[in-house]
């Protein structure tokens, strides 16, 4: 079984069609798809539909239960989410750092993430359901994240988590010192030929452009960029320029 | 300054008014407070103030703008946002290694961080004034995010990389967009002029050197340096190369 399929988001009274649709299609966004509502208020299906966009099988495969504890039954660890500080909360651990504790568990174990209702959260009789407490860091100005908001946080940390050993996006892959180096004399050279440079020290200014082609780093592509730049800056200096004239007045193609 | 008033978000041509106001919220939930709109589809005020609830003053001091280069012009580092792969899309980085990189820099430059609407997100045509790409990781099957979600998700590893602990070098500070866009213009003229781009599509090339230049960030004196480059080449191209010459010949020594 895929580590993501061991997790369960579970809603608890949502009360937006609207929050319940944007919920299935954040859940799919990050590769999720076990969705439960306990207890909602009644909703426009059209509503939830048209928030869930290509999430449709999610939302049409959530199962609904009329009581929260029937609803985490099946799971081995439950997670309540808040935003708030109170007496069953002084425990919550930041998500993050929670994301890769679950990961871990999730191994041999039905992790279920629970969220409480839009306008006050989960509640202490809920909160006593769950073996661990979550709380996303926010702005301590204005903690209370929107319901959907909440859960593709959530399932965002729990995706990135599930993938983190594995390798991240390759950087680009850059050209080697020496073939660098080579096209930053030829480079000179050009920027002599034009009188940009002096002869007798283009090392000052030279060494500033190294620095900031250094901060990019060149892929093969820049480097044959930039070669063709000097090559093409110096066959101008010298001369070139007035046969590229002739060629333009006669209406030859330029490449 | 703090750090977090260091970022704009740009919404361009956002179409919906509940994720204007879900957007709001989302940057106050996490410390941002600067919301920028592009032409944003004409928009039913309530609706976005009821998504926004306690975040009507990010709502209400949101500036609009008619187009992007204009909502982006202050800033030292524009980032598009995108979820589709393609042509002008090959150097996107994962969110959160961009997230550290981005809150280095913006320690001495604003950044902005561009988000394209709701249907088909942002175009070759607004991804050519981004410096740089980003990318929120998700499930293959189903990459496109609601639009305030990717905000939310953007917002919050943001502040996830501000109160990282470690400290960090000071960024270099860099130039706005509108210089360094202005600079290019020049560089590509004269890059025209001695034959390297075709008069007719210097567009394909140049967004490679866009992109290079975008990676690294331009300095006042790297600005300096590639706009007197540009100069020196046109000026070449159209002839200078013998008046210089015969300065050398007469040996004048050059600057």
């Amino acid at each position: 079984m895929r580590a993501a399929d061991q997790f369960s988001f579970v809603l608890f009274k949502p009360q937006s069609a609207g929050n319940v649709g944007a919920a299935a299609r954040a859940l799919k966004n990050m590769g999720f798809g076990d969705l439960r509502l306990v207890a909602p208020d009644a909703m426009n299906r059209r509503e939830s539909a048209t928030m869930a966009v290509h999430a449709d099988d999610v939302l049409e495969t959530a199962t609904t239960y009329r009581d929260l504890a029937a609803a985490i039954a099946d799971a081995s660890i439950t997670v309540g989410t808040t935003c708030r500080p109170g007496l069953y909360r002084a425990g919550a651990v930041a998500l993050r750092e929670a994301a890769r504790e679950l990961m871990a568990l999730a191994k041999n174990n039905r992790v279920a993430i629970i969220f409480g209702p839009e306008d006050h959260g989960l509640s202490n009789r809920e909160l006593k359901l769950c073996h661990r407490l979550i709380t996303i860091p926010t702005a301590p100005e204005y903690p209370s994240l929107n319901l959907s908001q909440a859960v593709i946080v959530v399932a965002y940390e729990l995706r990135m988590a599930l993938h983190e050993k594995q390798p991240r996006a390759a950087a680009p892959k850059l050209v080697a010192a020496a073939e660098g180096d080579a096209m930053l004399e030829r480079m000179a050279q050009a920027l002599i030929a034009v009188g940009f440079l002096p002869a007798d020290n283009p090392e000052h200014i030279m060494f500033a452009i190294r620095a900031m082609l250094g901060r990019s780093g060149i892929t093969r592509r820049e480097l044959e960029i930039l070669n063709g730049i000097a090559s093409h800056v110096r066959w101008a200096a010298e001369g070139g320029a007035e046969t590229l004239e002739r060629k333009r007045r006669a209406g030859r193609k330029l490449k």
